[in-house]
C-alpha cells in the first residue's frame, strides 16, 4: 500500500474551491476576450535548446528537465563516456513569455500582426516550498505584439483590461499604477546617472525602500558604493514617492517632471508616452480614481523598456502586485530577425487565489456548487419520471444532479445544502398525479409548487436573480 | 539564433484552430457540469512511487520523468555509487485515471460519494511519434465513484451524457455501444472456457476479427493454440456479431443470450445489469437509434469489471471509439483499504479534434472568432469616441477590439473578414454627428445604421439569431 500525497509545492484544490478558482480562469478569460484576444496554448515542455536560450543561472537552476525513460537511460549512458552529460531534451516552460516567443516567431507567417494573443496555462519552476510559493502555477498572460511596431496606443488597453477583469473579479478595490522606463532612464540620465549599470545598482536600492526606509536608502546611495550627493538623493527620494491623485494631477505631475529636466530625450519621451496612455485610459472609460501614476514601479530591468503596470488590492497592500506587466521593443530576438515589439500583462492566479484564501476573502465565493438542482430519490418505483424530470432540467441547461442510490428525503436535502446545490426538484406520488414539481430553495429557505411543464422556466427565473 | 520549434507529437495549434478546440471543450465540460459533476485538476506531474505502483512495463517505459536541475546534478552523482541510478522523484501523468484514485483516496474524508468528478487536463505519454498519436493531449473524463458499493443504475449516466455532449459537438450521428464484461465471462464460462487467461487470449483474437475476418478467427481458435470445437467458434463468431437495432430489440437480444445460457451466475448477473442499463438510459430520454447493445466490445482486460461503453461517429466508423469507459469494481486499492467502484468515460479530444481535422469535419468550425465586433479607426481625430464605442460593447457583454493604428477603412475591413470577425461598427465623422453607429455584418453582406444607445441591443438581437 503506497501513501497518495501530491508532491511538495504543488496547489491542489477540494471541488468546492476548484470551482471558486474556476470561476475567476473564466471571468479572466472572458475579459480577454472582450477584449478582443485570441487564445493560444502551447505544449507545457519545450526543447531545452529552445527554451533556455535566454536563461541566466538562476532562472536555469529552477527548470524542470523532461525525459522518458527511454532517453533517460540513454543519457545515463552518456553520462559516462568522454563528453559528459548533456542537457535533457525537453525541459517544463517556466513562464508563458518564452513560449509566446516561440510560438510567434515559428508561426509568424500565419499569423497577423497586430496578434492579440491571450494565454492561460500553468508553468513550472524547481523553488524551494515556503508557504505561498509553488512549483506549478497559473499565469493568465495577454499580450499585443506588433511586427516592426506597435502604436504606444496598445500601452492603454493593458489598465483597461486590468479595470475591466478586477472589476468582475470582485476582490475589492484596487490601483492601477502606471510608469514608464524610458521617463525613469531619463531622469536619471538627467541627475548625472547615466550608467546603465549604475542605474540599475540604483533601482535596485530604491526598490528596498518600503522595505528599509528612507535613512537606509539615503545612507546606502550617499555611501562608499555609490558616491550620491545629498542633494541627489533628495531629488530621487523626492521622485519615486510620487503618486498621481487623479487623471489631471497626474498629468501635473508629468509637466512637472518635465519642467524638472535637464533635457534628457529619454526622460521628454517617457513623459510624451504616458500623457497619450493616460488619456486613451480615461478614454477607454477607466474611473480616474483606479489608476495612478507611481515613479517608484521598474519591473524586470532587463526585459521592459516603456509603460509599466502593477495592481494592488487598495486593502490588502501586503498581498503586493496582483497584475504586472509592460512594453518590450522585441519579443523573440533569439528566434526570428524580424522586430516584434509588444505589450501585456500577466495574473499569476494560483498564487493570488492562495492569497485571497488567506486573507479569508474567498469564504463568500466557496458556497455555491456548479450543481444548480438536485432531483432527489423520493419514491423508487418513480425512478423513471426523476430521471426524466432531471433530463427536462438538464435540457433547459440547468445543472441537475439525480439521486439514484436513494435514501431518506431529509439526507439528500442535507447532502444538497452542504453541497452548495441551492434547488431541491422534489418529484412524489402526489407531484405525478397533479403533474407538478415541488421546488425547494435551500438559499432562501423557501418551497413552492409549479407545473411540471413550467419548471425550467421557474427555476431559470430564480437563478437569474441576484443572491442574498 | 535558435531556430524555434515545438518538440515532436505535439498539437499546437493556430488561434482559429484553438478557437474551435476551446468551444469543443467548452460543450464538454458543460456538458459533464449540467449532468451535475464537480471539476478538479490535478497536478501535471506526481511522485513516482505514487503514480508508478501499478504500471505494467508498457507503461512504464512511456512514462516521462521530471528532475529540477538540482535534482538532476545530484542523481547523477548518485548514478555513479554503488547502489546504481534510482528513479528521479517525479513523473508526468500519463492518464487521468491513476490521478484521479491518489486524489480520491488522499482527500476522502473531505469527499462526498458517490463523488462525481469531472477532470479535463492534458496527459503525456512517451509515445514515438507518429501521425495521430501525441506524446501530449487532452483526456476529458468523468467518473462516478462510491464508497463501498455503487449502484449500477450509475451506469446508466454515462451513455445520458455522451449523448448530451455529442449531440452539442454536432459532429454527425453517432451510436453509443454498450456491452457488460460479467456477460461476456459468463458467455465464454458457458462454453467451457473458464480460465481467465485463456478468456483474456480468446478476447485478444476476438478484438482482431474487423481487420483479419472470420475465417481467420475461425483457423486461430481451431487451432493448435486454442484447440477449441468448430461449433464452439460458431457460437462466438454468432455472439460477438450481435448489434441490436432498437432498445426492444437490445432487451429480446438479452432474452435470447439468456435462453441460450448453461447457467453461468455471472451471464445472469450481466444480463439484468445490462437490462436496468438499458431501462434506465431510455427513462433518461436517450432516443433508442443512438444506443445498441454489441457484444464484441471488451475493452481494458484488467481493469473493467461491469457496464463498458464505445461510441462510433455513423458517418466515419475509420475514426474508432471517441468516448469510451465502463465500470469498475476497485478504483484506488493501492492507496486505500477503501473500496472504491466507479464508473466513467473518457473522451480524448485531441485525437478526436485531429481526426476530424483530417476527415475535412471542421471547417466550418474554424471560420468565426471569438472576437465579435471591430471598431475600425475610421478617422484619427475620433479615437476618443471610437475607444467609448468599443468599451461600450464590451460593456454589453460584446467581445471587440478597436483598431488603434489606422489606415485605409477597406484593408481595415478585409481584416475583419478574414479574421472571421462578422461585424464592424463603424464611427466616422457623420455618425458622430447623428449619434449613430453603421454595423456591417460581414457574414450577410449586410449594412446598416443605429442610434448609438441601440448599437449593444442591435448586435445582440443579430450575435443571437443563427447563422447561415
Amino acid at each position: 500500500m503506497i501513501t497518495p500525497r501530491t508532491p511538495s509545492g504543488v496547489l491542489e484544490l477540494l471541488p468546492a474551491e476548484q470551482i471558486a478558482f474556476q470561476r475567476m480562469l473564466d471571468a479572466i478569460r472572458s475579459g480577454y476576450e472582450r477584449f478582443g484576444f485570441l487564445p493560444i496554448e502551447t505544449p507545457v515542455f519545450e526543447r531545452s535548446d529552445v527554451l533556455l536560450t535566454k536563461t541566466g543561472g538562476e532562472t536555469e537552476r529552477q527548470v524542470y528537465f523532461v525525459q522518458s525513460t527511454g532517453a533517460l537511460e540513454k543519457s545515463r549512458e552518456a553520462d559516462t563516456s568522454a563528453e559528459g552529460p548533456a542537457l535533457p531534451e525537453m525541459a517544463l516552460r517556466f513562464d508563458l513569455t518564452v513560449p509566446l516567443a516561440r510560438y510567434v516567431a515559428e508561426h509568424e507567417h500565419q499569423l497577423t500582426f497586430p496578434f492579440r494573443r491571450y494565454q492561460m496555462q500553468r508553468v513550472y519552476r524547481g523553488e524551494r516550498p515556503q508557504r505561498g510559493r509553488f512549483r506549478e502555477f497559473y499565469q493568465c498572460d495577454v499580450d499585443i505584439i506588433g511586427k516592426d511596431e506597435l502604436s504606444v496606443r496598445h500601452d492603454a488597453e493593458c489598465p483597461a483590461i486590468i479595470h475591466a477583469i478586477f472589476t468582475d473579479l470582485a476582490i475589492g478595490s484596487f490601483t492601477i499604477q502606471v510608469n514608464n522606463r524610458k521617463l525613469l532612464r531619463g531622469f536619471y540620465e538627467d541627475l548625472g546617472i547615466t550608467d546603465a549599470e549604475q542605474q540599475a545598482a540604483v533601482l535596485r536600492e530604491v526598490d528596498k525602500l518600503d522595505k528599509r526606509g528612507p535613512d537606509h536608502l539615503r545612507s546606502t546611495l550617499t555611501g562608499a558604493g555609490f558616491g550620491l550627493a545629498d542633494e541627489v538623493v533628495e531629488q530621487i527620494l523626492a521622485f519615486v514617492q510620487v503618486r498621481s491623485t487623479g487623471h489631471d494631477d497626474a498629468l501635473a505631475r508629468l509637466a512637472e517632471v518635465e519642467r524638472g529636466s535637464r533635457g534628457s530625450a529619454s526622460l521628454a519621451e517617457g513623459v510624451a508616452e504616458l500623457r497619450e496612455v493616460l488619456t486613451l485610459v480615461r478614454a477607454l472609460g477607466v474611473p480616474e480614481s483606479d489608476y495612478c501614476l507611481n515613479f517608484s514601479i521598474a519591473r524586470g530591468l532587463d526585459y521592459y523598456t516603456g509603460t509599466v503596470y502593477e495592481t494592488t488590492l487598495d486593502e490588502h497592500p501586503q498581498i503586493g502586485s496582483i497584475c504586472s506587466g509592460g512594453r518590450y521593443d522585441n519579443l523573440a530576438g533569439q528566434y526570428t530577425r524580424s522586430r516584434l515589439p509588444g505589450v501585456g500583462i500577466s495574473i499569476g492566479l494560483s498564487r493570488l487565489f492562495w492569497q485571497l484564501r488567506e486573507a479569508g476573502l474567498l469564504e463568500a465565493s466557496t458556497g455555491e456548487s456548479t450543481v444548480q438542482a438536485l432531483v432527489p430519490q423520493v419514491d423508487a418505483e418513480l425512478l423513471d419520471d426523476q430521471l426524466a424530470l432531471a433530463s427536462q432540467l438538464r435540457h433547459g441547461g440547468i445543472n441537475t444532479e439525480a439521486v439514484l442510490d436513494g435514501g431518506k428525503l431529509g439526507k439528500q436535502l442535507r447532502y444538497a445544502d452542504r453541497a452548495g446545490i441551492r434547488f431541491v426538484a422534489i418529484l412524489g406520488r402526489q407531484e405525478v398525479a397533479d403533474g407538478t414539481v415541488t421546488l425547494k430553495d435551500l438559499r432562501r429557505q423557501d418551497q413552492f409548487t409549479v407545473p411540471r411543464t413550467e419548471v425550467v422556466s421557474a427555476l431559470r427565473v430564480e437563478l437569474a436573480q441576484p443572491q442574498v
